[in-house]
């Protein structure tokens, strides 16, 4: 990268430290900032700032937020007995998108994983157990259906059942419109395992 | 995403304008920045800004370069009577890391697109035609191989023949290690008609 510009080779390099963004694209993407218009790119810039700067942890779900509590859990209408345990904040969008759940969340910002050396201090563990003491009546596990997710799925049912407390797991199966011939095998006893009465 | 703040639906937007990123890896990229350190985000950020507000146009070969003229133009032992023409300063830096190219460049900055819109008077011909007058021996065409670059080439040369300047055009064909099996058929013929001689 030394045939380009001190200036230039700063902004590759800054651009592949993001996921996902290998070398070759990031020189693509810093040209074209290059040739941006000079206000669109000051824009981009802002955004990452004022993002970085001003969103911050719900005090009560932990979920990304411009706020101190965030929309779901300020409002009165949702059902504060019931809590969605989720990964991060866009596994709580995606719930919210389809617009039928209205208990609250609690957003863990990631999953156990030994592998990677993250153990149970190292998500939002505390926060949730904090949560536990008053009249929560479920606890719905919702993180992802990998080895990850599954390992924080059983440590939290664990950890919560000497409280009393209801805790469940959101059900793995076929996926909606999923043709079985392309689905794997794990997930095909999985939905064998999990059948239900009709 | 109306489920994220105001913030975070601003970064997504800003990034999902740059080529290449649709809203979902925005998505990824807005999450994995917010939960970057400070001053992490604060350094991709003005990276942007120093590289918008430094990098300009060589004034002679017209790259994108921090400098008036750039290292290339600057550098005493390069040839300044070949000049070799391409579309974009990547072109440039991917010549450059042959080693083998001694004379200089020029960068168009595009290449000609009736589809597109793009006429000669859009790329940096103008500039190019300026450079002529003197003692320029040969003009490579190292435009791409696409029918935009080919129509450059085609413009260029017609543009330059009455000034009897040599103007010369990279070479079209099999790519080294390439398997004639899996190459597009105008290319094997290209290939075949500028066979040379063993």
């Amino acid at each position: 990268m030394d045939y380009y510009s001190g200036y230039i080779n700063q902004l590759i390099e800054q651009l592949s430290r993001l996921p996902g963004i290998g070398v070759k694209t990031a020189g693509r993407l810093a040209f074209h900032i290059m040739n941006m218009p000079a206000e669109q790119a000051e824009k981009l810039a802002s955004a990452i700032t004022e993002a970085r700067s001003h969103v911050q942890y719900c005090k009560c779900c932990q979920t990304l937020t411009d706020q101190e509590i965030c929309p779901v859990c300020a409002d009165p209408r949702r059902d504060k007995t019931t809590i969605m345990v989720v990964e991060n904040t866009q596994d709580l969008a995606a719930y919210e998108k389809t617009g039928k759940f209205d208990g609250v969340y609690h957003v863990l910002h990631g999953a156990i994983s030994p592998m990677l050396g993250i153990g149970p201090d190292d998500i939002r563990l505390k926060e949730l157990m904090q949560r536990l003491t008053g009249d929560v009546s479920e606890v719905i596990i919702a993180t992802n259906s990998s080895l990850e997710g599954e390992t924080t799925a059983m440590y939290i049912s664990k950890l919560i059942k000497p409280t009393g407390i209801k805790v469940t797991r959101i059900a793995s199966g076929v996926p909606v419109g999923g043709d079985l011939e392309n689905i794997d095998e794990v997930t095909l006893l999985r939905a064998l395992e999990g059948r239900t009465r009709l």
